[in-house]
């Protein structure tokens, strides 16, 4: 679990990561998704050496300049390299490398480590006709660095890996630069390092980019406490095949439309994000992280619209359904939780059915966390909730990136295991969940499965839901496992836009969720979005099929409809 | 000094308005800008009976359909409207219209009621080469706008004023709808009487509409508080020549770069906003201003540094420099501040040049309110800070809208008064004072004046910069004296922008700071703008001459560089 060893490539993690389930876990999963046996790995992984590459298109000519305009020893068209780069981590990335179905591999990876380098590389690409694959971490879940060639004939990878300085933090104006290549990890120990913190902590945090938390707009588990990783850049540096985009860390502008907030969520569809400068706070000195019982999600979502609307919240602020709390304490809240928080749940008083809410601070002044926990705790007892303690919420804490762990074992019995997330106000998010969970069941759990849901970064005027599928996987083969996914993928898409809800809160849009772009930005949004590529990246070389929907202003796009 | 009443064609505030200069005031000017009688307006203003107006260039045929399409029963040529449309109110504009001189007038004046009117305008504008000006309050002091009509043989003012419903103020979901025309504190007044606020208090607070507020990124006196106006939308929709955008009130959302981030700070240069979405605030029961002294600006800044990197501070937060603090203290906080304190004051404890800061909190819990004063109080007397109490806060609360008042008094005795505004790291921002001190001073005060400056909207990282100049008007004419004006306005903006400082930090960019566009985003931002506003406005008619620089990709735009 360390950010400076590199991502399995069929998985999560380090090669020697080992993750056993809990026995309360394996029998809640056995009854619900109806698998009798999960010591069987019914659909195990290719290994990677039963994996054959097809060969790289690109003309040697054309690989020996790149090489020379990388600057590096990396062999550009390495079999393990290209299959590292072949997708990111959604459960149809998963399915596809672990059985080598349907994947594409880039022409050739590289790994620019200059600003120049980059530059000409995009020289190299617009005139060789390559589509660019910008690749920080490869955690995307959304199709986000799936190596499409758009309307030219080569693609490739081209990561971000050498842009990993940290310097320049500034105690005085409070932030740090960082390389858009740089692991979220490795900066935030360096900055804690330096008695600060950036604030950051999304489950992906031990191999996600900086970069790639810009430009997805990502969202990290303490947002409450330091808001979304796009409320964190001040400035940053964009590199595009039409130049250099350069947003100094003023304290605020009023000079047009922001800029910034142009190339923070592009995807890599514009350029690439080289260097950015991130607010940093003093490391808090005093955490405290509580585990809470509420007598339903309901009468849960009620207190933390109240905790939101009133000051003095939290850093951390979490609530599961039911259904999701009964996955979470079967699970030993991922395997750390101990036996005896288990069993005084299962005998809680009258709480059989409860919502399992995780509140957390993180304070540099011991006062101010006591005031907050003080008030929330308030409100959660107003709304008739359960105290259980510390203890889970440590146990929450510690194992706050564990899930893409369990996905790995899950997927080798067989099971579909979904992500996804939007956000809804506070008064349409019954109605939302509700609709998604009819949706979700009947598409993906005919044959077994549960489908729950949290709440999570919430706003004074709303918040978001996440929602966990497992369900018995359908098919033989990977084609079809991945047919089932996208069967219930598209109909949870229409209800959310029909019902005036995002594609996503902060796992972005990618290749899987383009095609309902144009629903949320319309016709005219579609257009500017369209222009501002085209500005950006006049040869339609960066990143194609991601984000930008095609349009007839952008000809060139090669983008279906 | 009511929202609903109209602006005087030349000035600010009502017919009615009396604003009287105290002694002490008076005396002072005098003294700094070598004016003996203070008494004899040197350089009054035309009557408006004075004015005539060229005829309009528009044909009657298209002057009726233009009506048509408009569906009121306004005038469309009728002189006091032309004349009310052809300026907003910087100094420039002020002198402009006092002397009639080297004032463009729009070709009509119309304010549609709907939006179908809107988009049967645009349609009308793009047949017959008609520049649009979009008009809300016409409180800008950047010349956002000017009736300049671009390469388009005509221009007209889109007045939004008939934009003005308020409504469906959401308890449960903490937002409010606006019609971008609705003046600012009619919507404030609107959601108080609901039990709300909007927390958005700009100097041009009585007269500026939300839609305007949103086009430039306006700044409140609350801001540390609420935030600024930009932080304040949820939702928007934009009427733009192409089409109409839609962005949802998300609570957040992650698909791509926020075209809401686009239209914000637009100025009217991508189309109008019709509608938004604004988060409210329940309205605050306790509410408490205080005057403070600080021995120096610089002590000032180090103390108010701390209060923001810490927790708690407050929802009002000013610091004025030396030179304010006396001309402040000296206009008697704007007339309304008693003797007493005056006195007082310059009597105090060696605190002869002190810094005069102005804190205040606005909360709805008054424990809340005690904890966060007495943490700015602590840090504050850290920082030999005397407290001044709560009457000259209170005056400070009273009179905060005045200045635009005075302004008009001192034009009429030969008075230059510019405001202008940027922003600094905490690191760089006495430095860059001084700079923008010695410049004002050196091209503007040569014969008499005084430059103050004042911190606000302050942020962790850094904060802005407010400078008021008064000074002794040269030139008998008004050319003249915008001649005078312009040459201290360029060192200063050459000056911002070679030392990192953004051009504006919410006054806007219009057409007074457009030469240094290019210089704030670079080549490729500059590309990117005009491939935005040739996606919404392809036919370029809307606000010519405003924020968005001419670029070799937009052949059509005629602007200079």
């Amino acid at each position: 679990m360390s950010a400076l060893r590199p991502l399995l490539w069929n998985g999560w993690g380090a090669p020697d990561t080992h993750v056993e389930l809990t026995a309360p876990f394996r029998a809640w999963l056995s009854e619900e998704l109806g698998i009798d046996d999960l010591s069987v790995p019914s659909h195990p992984s290719l290994r990677e050496a039963e994996i054959t590459l097809p060969p790289s298109r690109l003309p040697e000519s054309v690989l020996s300049a790149l090489s020379k305009a990388a600057g590096t020893e990396d062999a550009v068209t390495a079999p393990h390299r290209r299959l590292m780069h072949a997708a990111g981590r959604s459960y149809a990335d998963l399915v596809r490398l672990r059985e080598n179905a349907g994947l594409a591999f880039p022409d050739a990876v590289i790994a620019p480590a200059t600003e120049e380098s980059f530059s000409e590389v995009f020289r190299i690409a617009q005139d060789e006709g390559i589509a660019v694959v910008p690749f920080g971490g490869g955690t995307s879940v959304v199709g986000g660095v799936e190596p499409l060639r758009g309307s030219q004939p080569y693609v490739m990878a081209v990561d971000t890996g050498h842009l990993d300085s940290i310097s320049n933090l500034d105690e005085t104006d409070r932030h740090v630069t960082v390389g858009g290549g740089a692991r979220l990890m490795a900066a935030e120990n360096w900055c804690r390092d330096h008695g600060y913190v950036i604030g950051h902590y999304p489950q992906s945090y031990e191999y996600v980019t900086v970069g790639g938390c810009a430009a997805t707009r990502s969202a990290g588990q303490s947002s409450e406490g330091y808001g979304r990783f796009d409320d964190m850049v001040l400035g940053l540096t964009c590199l595009t095949p039409a130049g250099r985009m350069d947003m100094l860390p003023h304290p605020d502008i009023a000079a047009g439309p922001d800029l910034r907030e142009c190339v923070l969520g592009s995807e890599g569809s514009l350029g690439i994000i080289t260097s950015l400068t991130l607010k940093v706070h003093p490391a808090p000195r005093h955490l405290r992280y509580e585990g809470w019982l509420l007598p339903s999600f309901a009468e849960g979502v009620a207190a933390f619209q109240h905790i939101l609307q009133t000051p003095g919240s939290c850093t951390v602020a979490r609530l599961s359904d039911e259904e999701e709390t009964e996955g979470l304490m079967r699970m030993g809240m991922h395997g750390s939780l101990a036996d005896k928080a288990f069993s005084w749940y299962l005998g809680a008083r009258g709480y059989r059915d409860g919502a399992l809410a995780i509140v957390g601070w993180e304070e540099s002044d011991r006062d101010e966390l006591n005031r907050k926990s003080a008030h929330v705790a308030s409100v959660l007892r107003d709304h008739h909730a359960i105290r259980i303690g510390e203890r889970i919420g440590n146990s929450w804490e510690r194992s706050r990136y564990f899930s893409p762990y369990v996905r790995d074992v899950l997927l080798d019995v067989g099971v579909m295991v979904e992500t996804f997330e939007t956000a809804a106000s506070w008064s349409g998010l019954a109605a939302l969940r509700e609709g998604v969970l009819a949706i979700a069941r009947e598409n993906w759990c005919g044959n077994g499965g549960s489908v729950g849901c949290h709440v999570s970064h919430m706003y004074p005027w709303g918040a978001s839901l996440y929602f966990t599928v497992l369900a018995r996987r359908t098919g033989a083969t990977a084609e079809e496992a991945v047919e089932q996914w996208k069967r219930g993928k598209v109909e949870i898409m229409e209800h959310l836009l029909e019902n005036g809800s995002p594609p996503s809160h902060h796992h972005g849009i990618g290749a899987d969720h383009l095609p309902w772009m144009s629903r949320e930005v319309g016709t005219a949004g579609v257009a500017l979005l369209a222009a501002m590529k085209a500005s950006c990246d006049p040869h339609s070389i960066m990143n194609p099929g991601k984000l930008v929907p095609a349009s007839e202003r952008n000809p060139g796009s090669p983008l279906p409809q």
